[in-house]
């Protein structure tokens, strides 16, 4: 663990990540990822895909990060999506609200208060200005919305707004997505891309920023039938902490299987105990300390009216939780949504195991006698009688029918409406699939990977700072050194380099200062291995016989221990790429 | 090659692209990549990242696509990336005048003709709005920027734009790469990602969008000593249209080595040429057709002021010439713009061979003798006359100098500038680096890739539709098949699918409907090999002696020649990813 500073002063100078645009002066909420970060950060989304969509069957789709509004009204964002805003009557400087509350009170997540008391909190505790002291007491506070919003093409006709989320990109395909999957609950799509949320007063570095990448999964189910396959990550560990467990005095996590917590109903809904199982396995396989993850379950006043069920993966990082992701039940209402705000059907047909016959009640109103009886009216009259059919045939029982057409009531004698009911077989129905949705934020991964493998120790006498990044992940697998570049070692160096990089391994060369500053440097990165090139490699040290000790022969020398061994050149593409997958151990060397 | 509707329909229907949003009434321009388009274009994004980052080792980063208003002050887009914008009297549609004036007259390229001769040609030709037929003469044309606007943060205090290419997230943090790089030139940097164009009217499907991916790469170079080691392209040939043809009566492209453009002095920049033999290659690899591809070069109006040299990458597509790609010679431009309009400098400290000793005149004014002479102007005279010693020492022969301040002359006699000559010993000097950029277009890539792949033939006398991808950018390197989901053959070939992906191969597994038309779907998004499980897999089929005929193979079909062979499913995994990456053949089988 580091202390924040020293991570991120770290993250800039090795090239990790660093605020954009530091020559205009820099702009909040948006970060750079240098050539370090930019390979971690593809590592890590290489690992999610290969996790979440590939071993698991599910389709990726690549979706525009700029959407028309129509998506949004649908999706409740337009309306919903805000944060509280207040500005500073003195300077001008907009702040959050809930933010001041929490960081001047012993309020916790004032963002689900109300904002009428968020007001009265600021009055209250006579809460000031960030920025210039000035009392906030009086100031109203606005809904802002968090979308940045732009025109589509010229004029403002049509505003398109960077999505906040993938998952929309995901949800109005649903229809095409469907045919693709030809129809066959469950399946799952995958999007690993930008989203965007304009937020009030970014911070935290990483943490909190106006750009990210979301790597999300929506999995449509049939609520009443599919079932994942629990046994994979039934015995998958993990600390949970339950919404009963949060609320209770001395409540703590707990650690508990996926199997039990299933069992236990601790997690109502299987699919989600699934994906938990999967993303811890996951978390740890990037590099997050299971010592400081924990699964927190939503209180009821967090989760979303839809929602059945709600947990989120989280880490300790800088003394704080911090969301990673999270694990929604969503039931139907996505798909219900851009239904019924759009042109399309977001149903699948679900074919019975066998045809069923069903009763259906029908009327053929007689017009003939409704025409001159309800004049203009006759048309909707007999609408009206066959809605009433479908939805209450027991009020054709009586002698008459009764139906309201524009506010009037209109009776017809049951004898004047043809009424029956006739059976139909039916071969199965439209059904609107349930979501389960695990949603994970790239930048926060990274950043607690990062964090949870920052280390300090001391090597020779002197400090050192590295990052135990796994080796699967780390932006470099291996360094390449050339003792000194003279006597051909520089060239033996380079051309190894090569073979290495044509066996897909990533290397660094380095033939820079000291020894012991380059070790260093890829120390810093979190380079997992680091192979020196030597005069015995040239054949040119002696060994007691005088014959050359070790030629062809490097040091392999491993980030963690420091501990070095001599692999012979040849070998070296295979060894470090079963090193990288795992498949072998340094000490196996 | 399709016609351009045969593919865009193949497209939305295998899961290649589609226009967004359908569902809402589709949003022009913007398109959404389905699973067999997201995975391609995974592909040809990874392939590109090997060729032009890793085996260059060039240095990766990924920058957010808002960025601030200083930027593009600077960058000069906020000006000029503008279209000519005509509107209907009439409906009030949007039209770029400029492509009105292409389709309904000869004139090409009316992009590059001043606004007020377009206005004219428009009268003149008494062309009409394709929408609704009105005439459009006397309609003011307007400059329509083409950046997509927003805001950052509360308020409009912080106008943000949507990069319109990923060049200037690399640009602006030049300092702090070139501090990656040691200050060693030359060095590249990449960035693969989105960029955006707000298009007046997107048409031809993927080939003018409002989306798009960039793959872009920004090699710093000293413009005085670096060169490409060029002998690793210099036999690689390709069609080459020089300006010089283009405006030649009966000029043509013409077929050269990257040795020979650089010897004819064709292309005037060598580093320019080397990259055009990389992408050739690249190209090549990903399935654009070279007997359609040309570089051709720019004309003198096209090219920017400031590029000493440029080339564009180009296909033919639907009977068009297009660019797929641009590779420009920016010389200091973009590094000079930057390092005025920031608060930073955009150099690096070239060392000297040998340190030089250079002659550098000062003068230290007798103040005692200006400040009455001249009051108040005292020191800026003093000022005066240091710059005019640093910039023209020879004025310093005469008995007096005169130097201009707020507009007036005054002189001064020598003897009291202390004007003196002194010699300086320097180690180097800074210098701004010059820009090689080739900058290439995914989406127009993926388009052309799928567009020259299209095939139609006939098979077992029925008409198929596949698309030759190659194999290493195929979306699916495998399709696996059970001759029936029955008997076992199932599991078998489901069992074989989890194999495969452990092997780390692209999988498709389907047991519904014909084996044929299994075969067509794989035909249809480029899968190269299909494997089918059958009896014989089983062991359950004979030979003549009675015993299992071929147990535990598999058929191995392949797509383009639709010829099969029996595979032993032991070497399976090795023997499907020898013959992806090109290491054998199936004929060699």
């Amino acid at each position: 663990m580091s202390d924040g500073g020293d991570l991120v002063e770290l993250a800039k100078r090795r090239g990790f990540f660093l605020q954009s645009a530091g020559a205009y002066g820099g702009v909040s909420g948006f970060y750079t990822f240098g050539p370090s970060g930019a390979a971690l950060k593809q590592n890590i989304e290489d690992t999610w895909r290969n996790r979440f969509a590939i071993q698991e069957g599910n389709m990726e789709v690549d979706a525009p990060t700029v959407m028309p509004e129509p998506v949004f009204e649908a999706s409740g964002h337009l309306d919903g999506f805000d944060d509280m805003l207040v500005e500073c009557p003195e300077c001008g400087e907009s702040h959050r609200a809930d933010h001041i509350v929490e960081d001047n009170t012993d309020i916790e997540e004032a963002e689900s208060i109300p904002v009428a008391e968020v007001e009265e909190l600021i009055a209250e505790y006579e809460l000031v200005c960030p920025t210039c002291g000035t009392g906030l007491a009086g100031q109203a506070i606005e809904d802002f919305n968090l979308m940045f919003e732009t025109n589509i093409g010229p004029g403002s006709a049509d505003p398109g707004y960077l999505r906040p989320e993938t998952a929309q990109g995901i949800f109005i395909e649903f229809p095409q997505l469907a045919e693709y999957a030809r129809n066959q609950l469950p399946f799952g799509v995958t999007q690993i891309g930008r989203a965007y949320r304009n937020e009030i007063s970014p911070r935290k570095s990483l943490l909190r920023v106006r750009e990210f990448t979301q790597a999300e999964l929506e999995l449509f189910v049939d609520p009443e039938e599919d079932e994942p396959a629990l046994e994979a990550v039934a015995d998958v560990t993990a600390p949970f902490y339950p919404a009963a467990d949060q609320e209770a005095a001395d409540g703590q996590p707990y650690e508990a299987t996926i199997r039990e917590v299933v069992d236990d109903g601790v997690v109502g809904k299987p699919w989600i105990a699934y994906y938990l199982g999967v993303a811890k396995q996951w978390y740890e396989s990037i590099g997050v300390d299971m010592d400081r993850f924990r699964f927190r379950q939503h209180l009821s006043g967090e989760r979303a009216h839809y929602a059945a069920d709600c947990w989120d993966a989280e880490a300790e990082v800088d003394g704080d939780w911090i969301e990673l992701g999270g694990f929604a039940y969503r039931s139907d209402y996505d798909l219900s949504k851009h239904d019924s705000y759009s042109d399309e059907e977001f149903t699948v047909f679900k074919q019975y195991d066998e045809p069923v016959t069903v009763e259906r009640a029908t009327v053929d109103p007689d017009m003939s006698y409704l025409g001159p009886e309800f004049g203009g009216s006759a048309g909707a009259v007999a609408d009206a009688l066959e809605a009433l059919a479908e939805r209450d045939p027991d009020a054709f029982d009586e002698s008459e029918v009764v139906v309201e057409v524009d506010g009037e009531s209109h009776a017809v004698p049951v004898e004047k409406t043809n009424f029956g009911v006739e059976e139909v077989i039916e071969s199965g129905e439209h059904i609107t699939p349930h979501v389960v949705e695990p949603s994970l934020g790239i930048d926060r991964a990274l950043y607690t990977a990062l964090d949870h493998s920052y280390r300090e120790d001391e090597v020779d006498g002197e400090e050192r700072t590295y990052l135990a990044l796994p080796q699967e992940v780390a932006p470099t697998t291996v360094g390449v050194f050339p003792l000194m570049d003279r006597d051909g070692m520089g060239e033996y160096a380079r051309d190894l380099v090569e073979k290495l990089r044509a066996a897909g391994l990533a290397v660094t060369y380095d033939d820079s200062g000291a020894i012991g500053r380059r070790y260093r440097r890829q120390d810093e990165v979190g380079t997992p291995f680091c192979v020196t090139v030597d005069y015995a490699t040239l054949g040119e040290a002696r060994d007691d016989e005088g014959e050359p000790a070790a030629p062809d022969t490097v040091t392999v020398r491993e980030r963690d221990t420091t501990a070095q061994k001599r692999v012979p050149v040849a070998d070296l593409p295979e060894t470090l790429t079963a090193l990288r997958d795992g498949e072998r151990t340094f000490d196996d060397l």
